[in-house]
């Protein structure tokens, strides 16, 4: 039902799916952005860039909050924006340092709303240890927002010895999840559309860096080769990419996947597949067999890895695809997500 | 005819005023953000945050650009969101390092306008010499946006010895300028009412980092006490936050503030106050007497500088306020802008 075909002619204008994080993100980043901004670290096509400064490597990184409704279970934009750039930081192996917030408000927001997302963010930054440092407001005239926009940005030092990076990824690995899938799109889903379910589904919305620090702690230096957070376009997304960039097959197995049933019977019954669903404390991780165990001993041993799995592994076999081997004992290729699933999930 | 009247209730809506950068924006801080995030790199509200970080010092700015028309005589928003962040860092005495670029598009956007937005970021970084280096796209539904808002963030290294912030103006030091004031919100207003002037008048966006290098280097550590680029609220708003966080009191002298004459003839037909309308490539430094010559002259050897003038001194006299002596010999109160001169100027 929230499918949205890609056109087959010349696409000149934006498109609903150009914000997905699936082909038509890919598609408007190498067509349109990469041309226009070319340089080193920006081809490297991470969750951050990390550059040399001063003597250390700093890590960068940028994402606006666009999410509807401002309000969810389990969350809000506010907190939503502090844990997605954090998560964002802590993925590139950095610890997180301090974060920019900058807001697009609409004209008639009602300034009680602004501020519970400005009290639910700074609430955020602080049970993180991450400060908000400074800031910026812009107001736009009724009818040319949508109540609040947010945009956070991110600056973390990377850990020494650390290097992670999509393009590491070797026949042999093993790929880690940290928890169950889907929560965060449901929560939002289920809210906007006003569906009710059994039991109330709330985002996953959280800080993965202690979690993710836990991991890198755990594992000697390199044999963590990337970490992603699945968010926009789901697992599938983030596995294909990394798949892509190492030019490696990642082999998934339905099976160890953790689903909520409950996620499960809403993606029935509304026809989405939970690996395509959107989540914001999840993480995923490349990692050399030799140090599996031990990364999800750490995992497991943390409140936010309390469920995590070893839900595939990376092959010589179709490079470039993302395959899963289902219940039934078939294998299907999971593509990455064409057009756009659900739109403003973050 | 674009004043718009603060209401006297509480106010319990956003206004377009809120962000002007004058009164409102400044309500909206203390009541609100400073609350909600408070931090010391916060407190200090500078145009950007300065922390300590693996050695050296990093500054750190954000900004968001909702500025319509997007294209404008002598500029677009993808150059100007790109030369404002730059501004934003070199004021606080650093050299900028690089740039994210973060997208808000709305549906139905055109491609082609996207495309020209982006080639002109990119063009604007290159001239700059400073990268952008991550980025993000997020796409929200038709009338839910207008077009396209872009967010910036840098990060810059502040110079060794430089500690520059708006509370260290001292009564005897000289404010400096850079040149010609009201360009940017002239040449804005003239193509969104589609007016027209004998002379086209074109905004002055530039990237001021090479000017405040040299300003710099003119001058011994300490001698240039704070810069501040003129922006939203135009040089009374910059000037009134300079007198009110030193506790001082700034003088100007009418006559010897640059005011192009078909921007003052613009600015009198509309019945708008010049020293209100914003700028996006000019500096005011506030300066020790005993350097403000050899700064003078290193500003006037620069290309953006070639207009420079002392237009004022800092006083101990009216703490907190900004007065200016007129071409009629009068005195009177420069005031903060109350309300909204002008939306969506940046």
């Amino acid at each position: 039902m929230f499918i949205c075909p890609l056109p087959v002619t010349k696409r000149d204008k934006v498109l609903l799916g150009h914000g997905s994080g699936g082909k038509l993100s890919a598609e408007l980043l190498r067509d349109v952005f990469l041309p226009a901004f070319s340089n080193p670290a920006l081809c490297r096509m991470d969750d951050q860039a990390i550059m040399e400064a001063a003597g250390a490597r700093l890590a960068f990184t940028t994402d606006s909050y666009v999410v509807k409704p401002l309000f969810f279970p389990g969350g809000d934009i506010g907190s939503l924006a502090v844990h997605g750039t954090i998560n964002d930081l802590a993925v590139g192996g950095a610890d997180p340092l301090c974060l920019s917030a900058a807001f697009i408000l609409e004209e008639g927001l009602p300034m009680e709303t602004l501020r519970s997302v400005a009290q639910s963010m700074g609430a955020a930054a602080e049970r993180a240890g991450i400060p908000i440092v400074t800031g910026d407001t812009k107001v736009v005239d009724k009818g040319s927002g949508d109540g609040l926009f947010i945009n956070t940005t991110g600056i973390g030092i990377v850990r020494a010895g650390i290097s992670l990076s999509a393009n590491q990824a070797r026949p042999g690995d093993c790929v880690l999840l940290s928890g169950y899938i889907g929560d965060h799109g449901i929560a939002i889903l289920a809210q906007r559309e006003g569906l009710e379910f059994e039991t109330r589904i709330e985002s996953d919305s959280a800080a993965l860096h202690g979690l993710i620090g836990a991991m890198l702690a755990a594992s000697p230096a390199g044999a963590i080769r990337c970490m992603r957070d699945p968010t926009r376009g789901g697992l599938s997304s983030t596995l294909n990419e990394i798949a892509a960039q190492s030019a490696v097959g990642i082999a998934l197995q339905e099976s160890a996947i953790p689903i909520r049933e409950e996620v499960r019977g809403a993606c029935e019954m509304l026809g989405l597949d939970p690996l395509y669903v959107a989540n914001e404390g999840k993480v995923v991780a490349i990692v050399d067999p030799a140090a599996a165990d031990a990364v999800l001993a750490a995992m497991r041993a943390h409140p936010l890895g309390a469920e995590a799995r070893i839900v595939g592994a990376v092959t010589d076999r179709n490079p470039g695809l993302v395959t899963m081997r289902t219940a039934l004992g078939t294998t299907r290729i999971v593509d990455m997500l064409a057009g756009d699933q659900l739109p403003r999930i973050c």
